[in-house]
């Protein structure tokens, strides 16, 4: 499967319609995340409304940043149902249908490992008392995350920081296209663009970034600068909180519980990266 | 609970630096919907991470467009779990406290109807057989929703779709303060708005808006013409044909299955509203 899809529409400029012009769409498709584990049997666990390509490294990020495995050493195998193995960082564009088969990842676990079945149970179903608080949905992260220690590593220049987006832009393949994905780029500390992933669903762009890290057995990330290209909601400091990311930088804005989280686990945040400016949420003393 | 929270940022413009500066987060907290059957007795079916204020439309609205309830008659009531009843289109923003209770919502049903319970797993388990694809997604829809008859009902002058962004712009409080917010608009086929939500969820300002018409037993809503803030994804066009809402207009791009969805169902999908431009992706009749 592809990322884009060719569309024909009827584009109207003021007074002026043209019938029929040629489009691009990012490609929206269901992926069924299966964990297969020795004894219980496999059992499906998550569908993400996702653009096709990287799917075992969503798989494996999606899976890690949830919690519910800790190493690469868990995983034995990541295939698509039915057909070959899907590598890490592999585009699946090439000998594959573009049917369902390619939609369905099963990620294969090793026997020597328990893994915390309750914990996929209570993603879904919680049987707590009465009520859920942003302050709780932070406390149930000191589970499977650290505080960074250091509050003023890495440095990052605050010049460097106004360069980033265009190092994205000018890596991004289909996002000028399109107009309808989410990016997420990974930097080192001196700025050097190493990974970027678009997706139509921005926590899969990051979860792409982060399981191509995982499975790479690169964790934690406490060297790397992660940009986004939305907003910073709860769930995108989460994960970049469970990958050890120290900076992270949106180009729109954070709510007020990534802000909250950002400044429980040291990560520094910023937003509104617009031209020259930008606002700094937490951690200021990493942006010199 | 507010919909927004002050923040103390700093802010960069360039080479100067401001210490301190006042800024306003769009609130982010998560809200847990349960479900009170009598006999199977409740159970919590989601939770999702939204901004504060109309959350009876928000729980209706979500329990709505997945299929679990068809009518506002099988509701008894909605309240805050441990507080009092949560109206619907109430802001709980007086006589609340700004903690976990206001974050957790019971909706009530009679006990003369049937609730598929199946249907809920099913959002979370599957037992499928290898494999699920965009077509499958749409193919589940047609449980719940229908294809609407007249592919030229209601029209629009294309003149009127140019003006809803200003119309919208002129009634959102929030959005301007903080940059942080989704929206989502519904207007008479005159262009008349009607109701308007925002949120840190562009799927729970849709919910809130179906889930007050639906209260209001105002489903169909076979006269409406729908504008949201950012793109068009597969969630979003599922929830407007799940009201019968006719015409969807995007302020971004939509994605290929969310086009593909509004095909089958026959939605006029309008994208990429800049300016005096736009593009018409399906259901071009409706638009003169």
């Amino acid at each position: 499967m592809s990322s884009t899809q060719a569309a024909s529409i009827r584009r109207v400029v003021a007074d002026a319609v043209t019938e029929d012009s040629p489009d691009v769409l990012a490609v929206e498709e269901p992926l069924e995340i299966r964990l297969a584990i020795p004894g219980p049997g496999h059992r499906a666990i998550s569908i993400t409304m996702r653009t096709p390509g990287d799917d075992a490294d969503l798989a494996a990020g999606f899976l890690f940043t949830e919690g519910i495995i800790k190493s690469p050493n868990q995983i034995k195998q990541i295939r698509y149902c039915g057909l070959g193995i899907a590598d890490s960082g592999m585009r699946n564009s090439g000998g594959l249908s573009p049917d369902r088969k390619g939609n369905t990842i099963r990620v294969d676990l090793n026997t020597e490992f328990d893994i915390d079945l309750k914990r996929l149970e209570r993603n879904f179903y919680t049987t707590s008392s009465c009520g859920v608080c942003g302050k709780s949905s932070i406390e149930a992260l000191h589970t499977g995350a650290k505080k960074l220690e250091h509050l003023d590593q890495p440095t990052i220049d605050s010049d460097l920081i106004r360069l980033l987006p265009e190092r994205l832009r000018a890596s991004q393949d289909v996002f000028d296209q399109t107009g309808g994905l989410h990016a997420s780029a990974l930097f080192d500390a001196h700025g050097e663009l190493e990974i970027v992933r678009e997706d139509v669903g921005r926590h899969n762009a990051l979860d792409k970034i982060i399981g191509a890290k995982f499975l790479a057995d690169e964790l934690p990330l406490n060297e790397k600068i992660l940009l986004v290209s939305g907003r910073a909601s709860f769930e995108l400091v989460q994960k970049a909180v469970m990958a050890g990311i120290p900076i992270m930088i949106a180009v729109g804005a954070p709510s007020s519980l990534a802000v909250e989280l950002a400044k429980e686990f040291g990560l520094t945040l910023a937003g509104f990266l617009r031209g020259d400016s930008f606002n700094v949420y937490t951690g200021k003393s990493r942006i010199v």
